[in-house]
């Protein structure tokens, strides 16, 4: 099926769902009904609530409408017999005196006996829509035509697709994804949490969430340092002026933050660590010697999103990102830029993501075209994506090409990694710059005693640590592997009778330094196995009787019925060497 | 000798430094001659410029005024009759007029010839003045009156003590402190940069400083979850309202960064972490069961300094304090605290400041008259005061009282930390706070099942970073100790033959997690030997022929002469334990 003929099924479907609602509440105030990703909505006055119970009756309807193969014909009218038509739909009534006043045709589509202002298109007959093939989701609220000070109407959305299967496999997906939400699970397994007095979009780490995140960066820090990145720390803000010389501040300055006036100078939170690290560079004088000189930092950085796309961890305005940039010269930037795609591979390997199936690679490119937004110098970019493309075909990486999708000083590697709902989201970057080093000047003395120019590579290894966090938790569903589980094992005593003996393995857990967590004695066994579970907790050890006295551990693995019967030494062994391979 | 006496010395000698001023430049113009901390300073517009070899002969020149047993005289004038004896000189009479429209009295002092429009008091001969107890420091240029509106001129700084023995001492402290300092460590060692471009007080730490700081985080993060700390991370700014809230503002507000609009919230740099805390201990119902619960950060915050009193990383205009905030029963509060002070020693003593020597304790108190500054409830204040002297006492810290140096919310212990230059600061605090959780309305659910408020407990274990780690330049004069070592071990192959021995003893180094430094085979050793020793490198190895033949190794270590012999594998062995023992 054509995405048009899609597009149309949709569409028509709107206007179905408008004629079942009008059928139920023929006092009914009409919206506006358009196809929308997936799917269609329609907005609605209805004179009584209606509930998420009501849309199986709905759908019902629509699917009988479908049934009698009602045609769908376009006709055109004059601004009078619109009004006449729509009678006291004033929702309707508006459209048509905006339509009026911008000279724009006034088109109506008729099915059945119903008609409704709409542009179109549709199917020719409802034979067209495959019944089985959609549903009504969910219901919203919606202020007519977005705003607050317009009455809210009742929002229907629908889902619709080429037939059973494919909306089933929808449907099986979403239901999923919902069960994954980082939000949801966010809160389940109390990792982070929002305060209406500290600000929108500025995510507090809880404990549990810390953890997670305190592992990611220590990981990430130690792989770096072996691969010879040196950390630096550098301010998280700025003088104005430093992203006007980088010329990052007339691309980025819709979402940074408000500058700040400090006695002279005048301040601004920091959307990228390209200038400071360029600062540290331009320091001291640098000898060929130094390069490949590889600066990294966990870096926190700020930017504002409209408060609509705030998502959890997700879309957030403050952004703590795994950045680096290497200093090279012409020569080494080929194997460098290999060897950051290859350590994004191991590392992605660490946290679970399977390269071409998780997650692959955006080839994104510049436009020669446009001088506005790119920097002009056709030969370098030209070099430059051949030499990206090169080792993407080298490294035999999946990847695409997407053109116009460049930052601004050069083409870029982007790894797109898949949602849990199926979207794909650049999670890290490569990017290939020969712009910078010229605006700040930086500058290296080759062994010939000359002043040369460095390249610079921009990268994230693990992207935004929030954003990753939050992949994470869909991808494991909140079932972390042992190393980032907040809690690694849980110990849970039968009786008070146990409660000694269930402390001092408790410590000595601690003292191995596994993350273990003691449960009290004042609620059932069985509760506590359950509280546990729901905590996603890799491990569980109920201590009764018999594990006092033998010393051995009944141990209660995540996901698995059998329990397992290990001597307590070497238990704690398995644990620390799963837990140091990263497991 | 009295202080007052000290002070008349002081003052009197900067009279006779404008004295011996005149008699070489009789048309020098005096600003003012105050007494300030160690001695004193004169203000001279001069018709050439002096140079610090200049000071001696000044010097010689005040021994002889010295000598002269002269006396000094307090004389009253009408405004008419100081004008009249000022002649010429300009400043004087500005001040004279200030007087005259303030209706203040007009004294003058004389001693010798000279006369010096001046409110006293002077010693009353150049006899009681020590010949041999006083130094011409050095110059610097000051605005007339403080305002670079005026001209500037030129100050010459003295010091002055009870006798010779006192002076000698205090030269010989500031010579090591000045060596010591650690902004000239700092770049001579390339441990932090600043950049212009960047901003006032906003240190970029380098690869080298940015080990210190990792080493300092994850020792006292690793300390802290041992514990019981529970690390968390809460974003470094938030809504103005949330400092309103905790009543913070109106302390603070002078020392923040101007507000941000952002949409329809106005947000700040957090100038501290409290009330982020706080809102993470609201985030969800508490239980007894859960307490004590210690929240602990390591937490950028910033704070607005004059750029007159920005110094080096010591005074910065942003720092990362390693806060904690433990949330407990009144009856748990006294043992937590206690286990802070523990905490606190035992830290210190890792990072080598000695208790009584190196820092002391501070117990800062409230003032019950002071109404505005501090929350009215003197019952609580006499409480929690008890609760703090008595741990001290118990603990047998080295203390002193100070009045009216407490927080707005309740008593303090401060821990002392003595500088190189004899000046203590305050390096890390512990607060008893028994007002921030009735603002917050902070709330746990006791084991009757009632509403309590708990105490908070805020504290920070090993202070700011930033700070710390000028301390710690500052004490080890650079030569840290092998765990917080940028450079642990320098390889220095002596010739080419030796470079790939060297490389694979480099690599193997590496492997172990030594941090490690290969020298080129450009320079001569005994070149790269002082290289690696000017960076005070605690191991260098230097690779001939002996040592690749029998694998053995001639360790130089850092401060002794004598050359030690070791096995390979003992070495790194060796190294590797004391690592991990912070050595």
């Amino acid at each position: 099926m054509t995405t048009e003929q899609l597009h149309k099924i949709r569409h028509s479907l709107s206007h179905l769902l408008a004629m079942a609602v009008l059928e139920k509440f023929p006092q009914a105030k009409l919206g506006i009904g358009p196809v929308i990703e997936n799917g269609f909505y329609y907005d609605f006055d209805l004179p009584e609530k209606i509930s998420e119970t009501d849309l199986p009756k709905l759908e019902k309807h629509i699917k009988r409408l479908i049934s009698q193969n009602l045609s769908f014909r376009q006709l055109n009218k004059t601004p009078a017999e619109a009004r006449n038509l729509l009678g006291r739909q004033k929702f309707k009534l508006e459209l048509v005196t905006e339509l009026e006043k911008a000279k724009k045709p006034i088109t109506f589509y008729e099915s059945g006996q119903f008609l409704d202002l709409c542009s179109g298109p549709h199917v020719i007959s409802t034979k067209e829509i495959p019944a089985d093939g959609f549903r009504l989701t969910h219901l919203a609220g919606a202020y007519w035509r977005g705003s607050e000070k317009n009455k809210m109407l009742t929002r229907i959305y629908g889902v619709a697709f080429e037939n059973k299967k494919i909306l089933g496999a929808y449907l099986a997906q979403q239901a999923e994804a919902k069960k994954r939400d980082h939000r949801i699970l966010g809160q389940n397994l109390d990792l982070f949490a929002f305060s209406e007095l500290v600000g929108k979009g500025l995510p507090l780490l809880t404990p549990k969430g810390s953890v997670i995140r305190r592992e990611l960066e220590r990981f990430i820090v130690d792989e770096e340092v072996k691969r010879g990145y040196q950390h630096v720390f550098t301010p998280p803000l700025a003088k104005t002026e430093l992203y006007k010389t980088s010329g990052h501040y007339p691309y980025y300055k819709d979402t940074m933050y408000p500058p700040m006036r400090v006695d002279e100078e005048e301040l601004i939170l920091r959307p990228m660590t390209c200038p400071h690290h360029f600062m540290l560079f331009a320091s001291r004088p640098r000898s060929y010697k130094e390069l490949p000189l590889r600066y990294a930092e966990i870096s926190p950085q700020f930017r504002y999103e409209k408060s609509g796309e705030l998502t959890g961890l997700m879309r957030v305005r403050m952004f703590t990102l795994v950045d680096a940039h290497i200093f090279c010269t012409a020569d080494q930037v080929e194997k460098e830029i290999e060897n950051v795609l290859r350590f994004i591979d191991s590392s992605n390997k660490i946290l679970g993501l399977k390269k071409g199936l998780d997650y692959r690679y955006r080839l994104s490119l510049g436009d020669r075209q446009d001088q506005k937004k790119y920097y002009k110098d056709d030969r370098a970019w030209e070099y430059a994506e051949n030499v990206l493309r090169k080792i993407l075909k080298k490294t035999k990486a999946p990847f695409y090409e997407a053109p116009a999708e460049a930052a601004f000083y050069g083409p870029k590697i982007d790894v797109q990694v898949k949602k849990i709902n199926g979207q794909e989201e650049t999670a890290f970057t490569v990017q290939y710059d020969f712009v910078m080093p010229k605006r700040f000047n930086l500058r290296y003395i080759d062994n010939r005693g000359k002043e040369r120019e460095p390249i610079v590579i921009h990268r994230a290894s693990i992207g935004c640590l929030e954003r990753t966090i939050a992949f994470l938790i869909e991808h494991y569903a909140g079932a972390f592997p042992l190393w980032l589980s907040p809690v690694q094992v849980a110990i849970i005593p039968v009786g008070k009778a146990h409660k000694s003996f269930a402390k001092k393995l408790f410590q000595e857990f601690l003292r191995s330094q596994i993350r273990v967590e003691l449960y009290g004695d004042n609620e059932t066994v069985g509760y506590k196995i359950r509280a546990a579970e729901k905590q996603k907790v890799p491990y569980i050890l109920v201590i009764g009787e018999k594990e006092k006295n033998t010393g051995k551990l009944m141990i209660r693995i995540r996901g698995k019925k059998a329990l397992k019967v290990m001597a307590k030494l070497e238990f704690l062994k398995d644990l620390i060497e799963r837990i140091k391979m990263k497991k």
